[in-house]
């Protein structure tokens, strides 16, 4: 899966993966009121104009982007319902060919990680049936267990050919608090990182490992450091615009080719036209506002990695 | 709700978690056959399997125990249907008088912290109308992600009059790869214990705090010192049984008057039937072992604490 998401980013030119994060505040009154007016103001109606507010947004982005980031707690707050509708998701994006990464941020004690990787990038035997759970291509993977709540994802990973992205740094302001404590004179997301990169090492693709990681784009001066410390990972990059990530910033994430690393932008794309920028669209045309911002976010990254 | 779990472990004399984490080859094969007759061997035929696996279980113990811990990896695994069977199976525990301990190790950036506290623990507004996801009456937390991806969960537990018990130091074989690392003359997980006892000082419910935390079993030497450093949080200790905690060595948990902790036992109750202590029951009477083991447990608990 590693070698269609790079094969991917090479065809759209797009080293961008867009976050399918949906807040009920960022969709179109036209959609709630319809999904309302259909199964009530209840978990199964937020659960389909979530749905039907991500099928709009990935009809207008599916030929730009190589993949989509739906985040699962978006979804999960709306109980079962909400789960319903991130399946849907999944299910939808993969049919229109969209590479799907699952921010699941999961991790436990061995048996219960398998139970995990299982549900999302692999498969469970029912009976003499094999049945797929969430099915996505990649997911996330929270490392604070240590190698035993990461390896059954990297097992399933290499059985099923998907991926995983291994949190190191993440975005948000406290993730310093742990990640940065120093430990044998180095912060604990470089001890992360070196574990990314043993694991990356033994589970390769053609030319990038099936082992990637997480680093925020809010942390830029990270970036550098990161990438040599796993050159053969792929680095997703969330933090992008709304959390205050630069292009610019983020050149330290990629290789002097240009890959290595994808961007993830959620809110800025997804609520793009209930911004400045985009609000000529109108709520009606909240689509098109979110495939121009997806537009304008490649040609700025593009720019800054000197490709336009 | 702390309050009412340090009263129901009072009531019952069990500082005892119950773990329903189900597997397919713990659940007795005319449950299998029934659910896989109605539904196929289907996603939702493992469900149905689990639920009511899960239903015979609580029967024979919910007037043992004060709590039950659904570790919901063991129902994500089976996608949608699966979590229809975690929503089941949470409704069911609670109906029956049961606090409910959703083992969801959850842990995020702030904003998607929020969103995963109030699909657990908390409720979302859809339009006018308040909706509950999965209403768990405590739930996990990872702490990887630092205090935002934390406190989410203490507003919502604060509002909702709820709790949480945050990941301190893990049961498994690798938890030390990154929880062990010393920085600053201190182990990485004594560094979260500590904020742990900051967040539980601010968050008292009458005796102790709705801010717990979670400390494997199966590393009983470092009871004493995080029972030292967190005193006013519950301590819910997995491990027992099956992972190789014995009781004897979980004296260090528990305050002096033998409360302040929580033992948890999964596989080593809900598959008793399937060992030799208790394979004398059958597969037909499995919740009558479970039942037993149950009781066994309890008495080994309170052997332990010289309360017998």
């Amino acid at each position: 899966m590693i070698n269609r998401l790079v094969q991917k980013i090479k065809d759209t030119n797009a080293p961008v993966v867009v976050g399918l994060d949906p807040k009920l505040s960022f969709i179109p009154n036209h959609i709630k009121a319809a999904a309302f007016e259909k199964h009530g103001e209840t978990l199964k109606g937020a659960g389909e104009a979530i749905f039907e507010f991500n099928r709009q947004i990935i009809d207008k982005i599916y030929d730009l982007v190589p993949a989509v980031k739906p985040q699962i707690a978006m979804y999960e707050q709306f109980g079962v319902e909400g789960m319903v509708a991130f399946k849907r998701t999944v299910d939808y994006a993969k049919d229109v060919g969209l590479i799907v990464i699952g921010d699941i941020k999961r991790g436990d004690i061995g048996s219960t990680s398998e139970a995990y990787a299982e549900g999302h990038i692999g498969s469970v035997l029912v009976g003499n049936t094999v049945c797929q759970g969430f099915n996505e291509d990649f997911v996330t993977v929270n490392p604070y267990l240590g190698s035993d709540g990461v390896e059954p994802f990297i097992q399933v990973a290499k059985v099923e050919k998907k991926g995983i992205f291994v949190l190191v740094k993440t975005s948000n302001p406290s993730s310093g608090e742990l990640q940065d404590k120093e430990s044998g004179g180095f912060p604990i997301y470089q001890h992360v990182a070196m574990m990314v990169d043993a694991w990356a090492s033994e589970h390769m693709g053609k030319e990038y490992s099936y082992i990637g990681a997480v680093c925020g784009a809010t942390y830029p001066e990270l970036g550098m450091t990161l990438r040599m410390l796993m050159p053969k990972s792929y680095i997703l990059v969330p933090g992008y615009g709304a959390q205050g990530g630069r292009a610019v910033d983020l050149l330290g994430f990629f290789n002097d080719d240009g890959y290595g690393a994808i961007i993830n932008s959620s809110r800025g794309i997804i609520a793009a036209y209930q911004k400045e920028n985009y609000e000529s669209f109108g709520e009606e045309d909240f689509a098109n506002a979110s495939r121009q911002a997806t537009i304008d976010m490649i040609q700025d990254i593009n720019w800054a990695l000197g490709k336009n």
